[in-house]
């Protein structure tokens, strides 16, 4: 392990964090509610901190390798997590830590999980900081500092796999830096031109801001306790589904649009299984749901809502799907699994990866009637390599693994019912916010015990970092030199 | 595919069963309840298609692959279900069918799932038949022409693994039918221990027997609406709690143990898992439940007799546990999932398999950090092969993703809430019985519809046959010549 390279690296995270946290202080001047301290202080200490770094720290060699990539993308996650609470602290909006700790990782996981009823009275500068940790989560920090840092290649690599989402990161062009500058090219514009969508519509434009930026990051954190149904604009609740559902698509779609390589985007097989799932679930919903609104119409407007929030982990709701019929908060839950696609800000298990194991059971399964067959499964017309193979397989296991493990630490307490725990962990794990029973879309965290909320917030984390940088924390292995 | 070797074995499995029926008509002349006909029927139609089949089909290769192992399974025990369930209609207990093709299922499962609500009121015959269904599906009725058919050694190996439980089903002595005879000594031997303890506590002579054969097959029906706390005998419930403890257990270990191997025994890591998983849940329950109980001694008492069923998956129960505390409930949901022993009567995951996976993702997790390490997992001191972690691996990922469809498709009908259908997949798939919420210990199946019925029904063999056999059902390959 490269101690000094990795303390480097997170020097680098804590400038950066002090720097997004100076736009909560510029809020405040504006809004003038005299909270501005409670971003100053954190802000003063990680400038501090980072150029001690700086200036004491300097490794001999730079070359990162798998190991650093994932340790420096979990230690750094919970780095800005624990310095991110400290605002929600002094503001005393929620004054225990484990609560403010709790909602930052919500919001930099893009969970959008809350434990606070009613946001409409927290001041402007923790909103507006609470959706802009939800945009910055969805891309990742660390990819942030690959795009604005020059000579930072050699084995950017594996941070970049460690942070991205998806069973098989691969770079848009050879150079790095230049990747991620293209991702976060794609993320803003696509950001400010839901911006634009919404001030169209009259949403007011701190309402419009942080909905912007909570939808791109796929995180779902509302300034409204009723989240976007809060303001009942039909208009408003397509223009962000609609969002929704494309930051649910992996960003190297629209590189490949953009570049021309349409009929390579046709042939993403990912792709083609996210729309035909967002098609068919928006149906069987609406079906079932319209014995409660009577009309196709509405029914269709919510079920589209609510399976494009749900499938792309975002979290929003426009109505209390709560109260659905079972198949409906079946389908819903499913979806929670599943996720949207590798390579967007969206959480969950991501369809690439089901796709994957899909096409390998099914070649297992032959195998075992003909063990002498010879067959290679392929994705998007490319062979799966066993390497993707395998570690999808080790994915799913720990995957399941671990949610069943935190079902059980969380019912310890006896809070929640069966439908909430299970319901809480897998929202949780995959980073989509609201669930079922206590922890529906107009329900909060809150009640959990602070052990519960620490499993939930380690479960955010390893949602959100794909498992391996976090369960690689505590692997022995990985802290021998 | 051997058309023709298979059919032969079919004949054979439908000889065995029409002896097998024969029993029930039995019962039903000692308790002159004029139900003999509903077994007879049945009888003659099985002895006169086995016979056509032995007379008129003989293949010229008797040799069975893989292939023709796990057709021959899933073809056997949907046939028998559908046979064993005519018993029900004709005697009215079930006039439907799909109710009664369920209960049968659930019996030769040994799942013990009921679709009566009151089975005080039923004939002798049936009730017999139902726990004897469970007494033959517990060591599998292939196991059972292994070890009665003389000859029939080449390829039956295939046979026995696709019927028997665990990830590596080895032979005990190097011949497949002596090995069958002595698993099936070991089963009756027990089965008999069972009932002579059963006797001397006073049970009654007719319930002894019906709660021996159940309990032996882990599958758990009874002959009484309230299970095995009807009684209200503290002495009943340790003695079948030890008992569904025991044939927990792998059943190569007794062999061992016969054959003076304590070492052996001794180092078998499943075993001592199994130990540990039973004790840590019992007393950790108990104290849950100390509040629901008053005194620790009861709940100690309700604790283990739960907790050996359920991990076990026989599906008894000692007192209403769904109505314990959440904490309770998601434990036995977890035990639901593990299971226990392979190679045992017991369903479920199997606790081998939660091993195997936990090793070979442990060493996964490491070749991630330094991919050029070698390390080979090991279980009971002997080196996991590839084989094996590959197909656990596949076996995981079926297991889950057939988990989930059952889930949404049995909240097609909007009947079961949340709860109600997770535990009733879990519940079946891993082949226990009741559930939680509508499908509780003090409920039954009923409300379902058919379809939902028929998707538990294939859970429940799909669960038992350990997915595989009925899968490869469905693999086109399967049929190819």
């Amino acid at each position: 392990m490269n101690y000094k390279a990795v303390t480097n690296v997170l020097g680098k995270i804590l400038f950066l964090l002090a720097v997004f946290m100076t736009i909560p202080i510029v809020v405040d001047l504006i809004y003038q509610e005299n909270t501005w301290q409670a971003f100053l202080y954190p802000v003063i200490g990680c400038l501090v901190v980072s150029i001690a770094i700086n200036v004491f720290i300097r490794p001999k060699k730079t070359v990162l390798h798998a190991k650093e990539g994932f340790v420096i993308v979990a230690l750094a996650w919970i780095i800005i997590s624990l310095i991110g609470a400290i605002p929600f602290v002094i503001t005393k909006v929620l004054p225990n830590y484990m609560n403010a700790f709790f909602e930052t990782v919500a919001g930099f996981t893009t969970t959008g999980a809350s434990v606070i009823a009613d946001v409409e009275s927290c001041p402007h500068s923790i909103l507006f900081w609470r959706s802009f940790t939800n945009w910055i989560g969805g891309m990742g920090i660390l990819v942030f500092v690959l795009a604005i840092t020059p000579n930072f290649d050699s084995g950017s690599i594996h941070v970049l796999r460690a942070e991205s989402t998806g069973p098989n990161v691969g770079k848009l062009v050879s150079k790095m830096s230049l990747t991620a500058r293209i991702l976060y090219t794609i993320y803003i514009v696509l950001t400010v031109a839901l911006f634009i969508m919404l001030i169209c519509g009259k949403m007011p434009v701190f309402d419009s801001i942080c909905a912007s930026l909570s939808t791109a990051g796929t995180g779902g954190f509302s300034v409204r306790n009723a989240s976007i149904g809060a303001y009942g604009s039909t208009y408003y609740d397509m223009v962000i589904a609609i969002f929704m559902f494309l930051f649910g698509i992996n960003f190297s779609v629209f590189y490949l649009i953009l570049v021309g390589s349409i009929s390579r985007v046709l042939r993403n097989e990912e792709l083609l299984t996210y729309v035909i799932i967002v098609i068919v679930a928006t149906f069987a919903i609406a079906i079932d749901i319209l014995s409660v609104y009577g009309d196709f119409g509405t029914a269709m407007h919510h079920s589209f809502f609510q399976v494009a929030s749900i499938v792309s982990t975002t979290g929003f709701s426009s109505t209390d799907f709560n109260t659905w019929p079972t198949f409906a908060k079946m389908i819903l839950l499913f979806l929670m699994i599943t996720g949207a696609s590798a390579g967007s800000t969206a959480g969950g298990f991501k369809i690439a990866r089901g796709i994957v194991l899909a096409k390998v059971a099914f070649v297992d399964l032959r195998k075992m009637l003909n063990p002498r067959v010879v067959v290679c499964p392929k994705l998007n017309g490319e062979p799966i390599s066993t390497e993707t193979a395998q570690t999808t397989k080790t994915y799913i296991i720990t995957y399941f693994a671990l949610m069943l493990v935190s079902f059980l630490l969380i019912s310890i307490e006896n809070y929640g019912d069966v439908e909430t725990n299970i319901s809480a962990v897998v929202s949780c794990f995959n980073n989509i916010g609201p669930g079922f029973g206590k922890v529906g879309p107009t329900s909060t965290y809150f009640g959990y015990s602070w052990f519960s909320k620490l499993i939930l917030c380690l479960d955010m984390l390893a949602g959100r970092l794909e498992i391996f940088p976090i369960i690689l924390l505590f692997h022995p292995t990985t802290w021998k030199k």
